[in-house]
């Protein structure tokens, strides 16, 4: 008889953004006035791919459809044409090499595949509130508890991210073994500073833990002296692996390329993590499409690197807008430097949802509730930068015209 | 202090196809004709995608390039279009819907997955020999003992392909839990028979066991009435679950699409198989690249039909005309008619190796050792006809001209 591995039964369901959707759809059902909404609750794209990455794209398509230079399984941990760019272009000054750096179809897939390496009597950490993809890998896998009262899982560690600590906590006194950073952070938008990241690196070597970097935000970091990389921190290269990709800086959430450093540095019981890495890989994981890598590739093209930039530019542009205009507003808002996204108070006394509905009813502005990124979130509620400056402005002045908020 | 997963280490070293390679640069190196290589070893392909295929991945990639058609994330489980195609053009005469096919980057990567959603008590089945991804991602897990002396895991039931059951094992009285088959097998090139599968369907069903089918070369089965999936079998979709790959069929090992049918059907402990596969791959996956779900999706046209079709066909007429050489030969040779395969038989005396260093020392044929694929793989070899004339003519040549093998 087949037993089910009863571990996925502690996960909470997954309704946080189909409720969103549920009340979206109320409130249209309902609205006499039916106007367009201010969608600023999205964390996908809505640019369409850069030219000179759409060229290099559509060119190795074509490729595949010659005999010559048609080209079958490629290696498990990506082609090296795109790894040599990555460690040159991304690591230039951290000597991270070509393979140490292994591609993939999402920073979340390995993210959630990454802690397959690990016992399951490992004590986990993550940010509160953060980005829920780690979270749910270790419930299934079994190194938490049940899903208690006060919103959280047994037996996993939750740094809280509060205004206090700048959105950047600090390593706690108790011991920790794999300990999840998402900087930048979503949903708060706020990167770790130099210093902060020091603090985490050494207490990962005090400990002989493993500090596991979700970057997928880094090539927003624009601030002065701000790490981009974790591998800015000396002795970074032997507790650390950082997990980043192309989604939001390329444009390619819908064509699927990331990548993922393991350094040669780091060995656990005597053994080499990127080789366990490398092995579960060539088990599991056949490389993504060569097409992909190519367009990938152009991305470090100086064409591709002004596109993209540009992009860049332009999101956190319409990021520090909301931020502007949120905060002049009379509103508490944090983030919106270094990435795409602001963090913004609900007014005293208001909860996420609560915040959520009364944007959604009054100003017609789409937003994320806070709390559906962890109990720390509650009271929040997030805003992204991923949209044009008429939706910006839009919103902004819906909310700037009609009320303060104080 | 975080603690590696120690049932990594119970791995064998990932050597086999490296092994080859050094045997052949070894020849390489010392022959004096150095005269050109007949590789027969290849399970990739040569002929690059069909042009309907490539004109949809093209055009699809041309849409993302422009805002109005840009596509960002899409449905972790696949885009509909696709998935209705597949269920009306592969499962038409057995009631799967789209909403039971999930969409994914490799039928490796789903079947070293799929094991996450069971217990690590569960009694597992494979052929042998087989694809070995399957037995390597229950070790990881731990559901394994170790690698013994004989040549097989401890804790794994092997399922012995032999040439008195026609390399199709029928269910033994010992109850099991997961049973892996691959159907065809791949190295063997043997598809299972109706009645062969009717009985493992019924096995399942009393022993409240799960059928994992690896339909990869399914496209391959061409015989009268050979079942080309396991759902044929009246009652299968209460048992068993089905993957499958466009890699072989459609040219994608480059290009990465693949397919798993969860069926609605499947309930165990009072819950959805399909529902508890879903939440998996929401967690950890993202979906496969909107070009390439396109590119599948053209498989399906007439002109798809056509082209892809003529290719399996050629692949095949190329697969018998190795079966029929070696045999004429005097050489004993199996499966071949239903997968891309020939499973040819060692002369008497020889082990697996033996008879690979006398194909290429003696006649410049490469091929793969039967031993790398499972202990009961010893004493064979496996010859692949996704390669083109030229190639089989040289290799079946140089066999049959030189020696009689009796």
């Amino acid at each position: 008889m087949v037993k089910l591995n009863s571990h996925f039964f502690k996960l909470r369901g997954g309704y946080f953004f189909a409720e969103i959707e549920r009340r979206i759809a109320l409130f249209q059902g309902q609205s006499s006035s039916r106007g367009s909404l201010f969608n600023l609750g999205i964390g996908d794209l809505v640019e369409p791919l850069p030219p000179s990455l759409l060229t290099a794209l559509v060119g190795a398509c074509e490729e595949m459809g010659r005999r010559e230079s048609f080209r079958g399984y490629g290696p498990a941990e990506g082609y090296l044409f795109l790894r040599e760019k990555i460690a040159a272009h991304e690591y230039a000054n951290c000597s991270v090499s070509p393979d140490e750096i292994f591609i993939s179809d999402g920073a979340q897939s390995d993210m959630a595949h990454f802690q397959e390496l690990f016992d399951g009597t490992n004590r986990i950490a993550v940010l509160d509130p953060t980005y829920p993809a780690y979270v749910d890998a270790n419930v299934m896998a079994g190194r938490t508890g049940n899903w208690g009262k006060e919103g959280k899982y047994e037996g996993i560690t939750y740094l809280a991210c509060t205004e206090e600590n700048q959105f950047q906590p600090t390593p706690p006194s108790c011991p920790l073994d794999l300990i999840y950073l998402c900087c930048p952070n979503n949903p708060t938008g706020v990167s770790f500073e130099r210093a902060k990241l020091e603090a985490w690196v050494e207490y990962a070597k005090r400990h002989g833990a493993l500090l596991l970097i979700d970057g997928a935000y880094s090539s927003f970091v624009t601030g002065d002296g701000m790490p981009r990389t974790i591998y800015e921190i000396p002795g970074a290269k032997e507790v650390a692996v950082e997990f980043r990709t192309f989604s939001k800086s390329a444009g390619f959430t819908g064509l699927r390329c990331s990548y993922t450093v393991v350094p040669k540095e780091i060995f656990l019981e005597g053994r080499s993590l990127r080789e366990l890495w490398k092995r579960r890989q060539e088990t599991k994981f056949n490389g993504v499409a060569y097409p992909i890598q190519r367009a990938a590739e152009a991305l470090f093209s100086p064409a591709g690197k002004q596109e993209t930039g540009a992009r860049i530019a332009s999101y956190l542009q319409g990021t520090r807008c909301i931020r502007e205009r949120l905060l002049s507003s009379g509103l508490s808002a944090f983030g919106g430097f270094d990435a795409p996204y602001v963090w913004c108070k609900a007014p005293e006394g208001m909860g996420s949802w609560d915040f959520f509905d009364f944007l959604l009813q009054k100003h017609q502005i789409i937003s994320v509730p806070g709390s559906g990124f962890g109990k720390g979130g509650e009271g929040f509620i997030r805003f992204s930068g991923f949209v044009g400056p008429a939706t910006i402005e839009g919103a902004m002045s819906k909310i700037n015209a009609t009320a303060c908020y104080r």
